[in-house]
Order: C-alpha cells, then structure tokens, then sequence
C-alpha cells in the first residue's frame, strides 16, 4: 500500500500582460511541468496545494475611474478582487479536477514571497515548485523574482522552472 | 500509453567522514528521498541519472604512504581511485536495481559544480536533485556549496534537499 500522498505546492499567480482571470505564463508552466514530469499517470500517489498570493492593489491604479461613496464600495472592490482570484484557481481546480489529481487550492494576500513562505511553515508541503520568467540580471534589479527568494528562504525544497524562450513574451518582464 | 519516463539526474559523492565506497548523508538522504516523494510506485515514469563527479586528489594526500617506483605505479593509482569510485556508485544502483527503478550510473573526473553543470548540458535531464549539507553562513565561507551553484548555474530545473538535523555529524561541515 502507498503512503500519503506527495504534497506539492504550487504557487500561481495572474497574467501581467492579460490580468486576471488568466494564469502567467510562468504559472501556467511551472503547473503543467509538475503535472506532466512528476505526478505523469500516478494521479493517487500527489496532492497539489494551489496557492494564490494576491498582491494588494495599494495604489489602486486599477481602480483610478471607480467611484467610492460609500464604506460599502469598498467592501465591494475587496469581493470583486477576491473574486478575480477564485477565477484564477478554478483555472488550475478544473485541469487537476480532469486529470484525477487532488487538490486544494486558496488565496492569501501580501507580498508573494512573504506569502509563500508562511505558508510553507503552515502548510509543511513536501516541495514547492515556483514558475519563473528567466530574467536577465538588468531586469532583476527592476522586477525582482520571486523564485529565487523562495529558493533561499523557504523551509521546503523548491524547484523553479523556467519558461521556455518561446513562450517568452516580447518584454520578458510581462508574463 | 505513458510517454518517455522522467530523466532525473542525482548528484551523488562519498562521505567525508567515512570516505569511499561510503555515500555522503547529504547525497544518500537526496537520493532517498527521490524515491520516496517523487518515483513512489511509479518506478516505469522515471529514470535516475546517477552522476558522480570525483574530485582529483590533486595534493596526493591520500596517498601519502604510497611508493612510486614506474609509471605504472599512477596508473594502478588512477585506476585504485576509479574502483572507489564504482564502488559509491554500486550502492546507488543496487538499490535502484532493488526497487526496480532504470538508472544510469557514471563518474567524471573534475570540480564537482563544473563536472554537474557539464553533464546537464549533455545529457539535458529533465530535473537535478543534489544533497546540501545545510551549512550556516560562516561554515559555507570555507567549503563553498555545490548545490548552491547548481541551483544558479545548471541549465535545468534544481531541487535541493538539505540533510535534517537529526542527520547532521556534530560538524555540518563533515558529511
């Protein structure tokens, strides 16, 4: 008989280029990797944690021709966010739901790396497996990863995996 | 039908404290642990790779007390050095053989993080697993990580698997 299912987190995040509800590149990626490189037909033996570390809208740019009259419009916008990102994970939901692969999947606000990090002390997953868009060092400095954050400060192994150049957009600062 | 299986390389060395044909806790507990999270019971979805980069015993430490009469006293010396090495290796595939796992096993004479980062270049597995003995700031000023340069350098994705406390030698650097 098998052990526990192997816990795998994945961390996900929304489209720079097309915004919610669509996946990154990079996520999208790094979940299909996983899927088709370690779990492949033992479906049983894994469990995928899908988590969405949603960044807060703190200058809300996004929302610049909203108007805001009352407490409850505020309250508003936070459902609207949230619900973004729940679009989001039932992206991944539904590809695991197909495959016969468990799942759970949920959404934390914050800084993504903070985020993943605490949540790896939380969750204790097996690995994590990070997408990342293969910067170059110039922009880096602008954009940051989050990937090798992880690498260093996450108390689980972490596998990073990279998008192809192909997949890359023009910019590979978008993802 | 599944497709090829996964390709994982595994970076393995011998014990600094027990020295050939023994494996070094940090390369075991990667190995292991592969199996485990990783293979499970799908042992036809997989193939390990199973690299031993065998560093050059430059200073002639080791051999010390040997006498050097004819040149074929440094072939008899290479060849002792490339019978531990197969030795290390054997164990790796045994236990592969055991669970019934393919693998490929091979040494390569050289600095480890140059000889890995090569082999992944040729070989082109679809992840590398190494071992890290988990050493604090100070220590890693002295023996440098292997792993670490890997995770930056290696021209594909990187799991590491640091050794748990209870498998440290009172001396993290020892192994």
């Amino acid at each position: 008989m098998e052990s526990e299912p192997t816990r795998v987190m994945v961390a996900v995040n929304e489209s720079t280029i097309k915004g919610y509800p669509h996946a990154s590149i990079s996520s999208k990626k790094a979940f299909e990797w996983t899927l088709k490189k370690i779990v492949r037909s033992n479906t049983s033996g894994f469990k995928l944690l899908l988590l969405h570390a949603q960044v807060q809208d703190e200058d809300g740019f996004d929302d610049m021709d909203s108007i805001y009259a009352s407490p409850d419009d505020f309250r508003q916008l936070r459902e609207r966010n949230k619900a973004k990102g729940l679009h989001l994970l039932e992206f991944f939901v539904k590809k695991c739901h197909e495959i016969g692969v468990g799942c759970e999947a949920w959404i934390r606000k914050g800084d993504p790396t903070e985020v993943i990090c605490h949540e790896v002390r939380r969750v204790r997953p097996d690995f994590l497996v990070v997408g990342s868009r293969g910067l170059g060092p110039f922009q880096k400095v602008f954009v940051g990863t989050v990937s090798e954050f992880c690498v260093k400060h996450a108390e689980c192994p972490v596998i990073t995996i990279k998008r192809s150049a192909e997949e890359s957009p023009q910019d590979p600062a978008d993802d």
